[in-house]
């Protein structure tokens, strides 16, 4: 099996939670934003997110432990440590870890009738 | 015509088959996610799948074979050997070629009233 | 202002036209694919298109001019010379062009009562 | 906090606003595009576009400051000077930037019953 796929660094240059979602929608179709980032390295990754805005300073750094060769499908809303990223807000993510992982951005929104997705790899250097 | 286009290694970050669609959907519009795999060689390619999740070891390998000068539109869903990928589960994949390839992954969603899509074009390294 | 940008190579691993359309969608929303090149170069683009299929040898070459410092949004399903592109049909896409380009491919499907989108940069080397 | 990260050129292929949206859509759901810019440096970035059409002669510089370490998204609905940008027009986008950044590009459609969003990360280079 192939391991250390990836590279330290990775951005998301889009971010913006929704602010709310389609009335009766379960917690699996609740407009949200998630980072995936698979580690496929033998050893954990210890990732560390800052968040960019448009008008205030970056906030974090947001600590994330991926075990070896897992994925981790983490739900920027979910975040609470050092603080919670707003809905209705544009901002912007940078990733840092200590070992090779790859990074997509993905972002349901269901403030219409019907759910929307959309997907991108993220920038890596 | 232009062979031999691509990489060996590939990776998509986000994997997540909906649990559930539309109520009458058809095979066309069945919630899935798919791994396009294009080769442009004049020999086949022999393609190996590992699929990471969030809380237990990777299953794997997959095999499947690409002819020359052929894609395949490989619905993950319908992976049997050697087991099953979990629907409602968030997983990653790593794909590895004996000859180069190019790897691009879609999902069709049809949880709500209308299908959404999202693609991206894969890792590569 | 910038010229030469971009690649001579290019490869859409996913590519499919769905079959039908919303009963009563207009040409903007009628189910389609569509190829956007950009050409920033000073001199016009001489594009190629090989078309890849899951089971039968590759369609084309298909000839396109982009002029210089101009896009081209080519809807896939308007090929005609020399052969059209079937719908409901899965397939791939390698482009060449004698100067330096920048290609991203886009599918509308108004299959379902709300047109979804997806959309990728393309591979290049 | 790693600052510096991305390119100083990139584009993207795939530009069109759509032309109208659903009845009703507030501000947020209004169809639009998006170029989304983070600058992780120290200093501000200060950016240019050029936007290249089918059939006339290239648009700009439009120009945009990116003040040190924030994110823009910028809707290219917006652009006023030196023109505005024709919704339902095929359009592509070329971005400039004095330091390094980076660049995604989202497209939120309303012109169906349900918005659907698409976005890529923009060729850089």
């Amino acid at each position: 099996m192939r391991t250390g796929i990836g590279k330290h660094i990775w951005s998301i240059a889009e971010g913006y939670i929704p602010g709310w979602s389609e009335p009766g929608a379960g917690h699996e179709l609740v407009s949200h934003e998630a980072l995936c980032i698979l580690n496929t390295c033998e050893t954990d990754a210890h990732v560390e997110l800052m968040i960019f805005f448009s008008n205030r300073a970056p906030a974090g750094p947001y600590k994330v432990k991926v075990p070896a060769q897992r994925t981790e499908h983490l739900r920027l809303n979910d975040l609470r440590d050092p603080e919670v990223i707003p809905t209705g807000t544009d901002y912007s993510c940078v990733l840092t870890s200590d070992v090779p992982v790859v990074v997509q951005h993905t972002r349901l929104d269901s403030r219409s009738s019907s759910a929307s997705l959309m997907s991108t790899i993220a920038y890596s250097e």
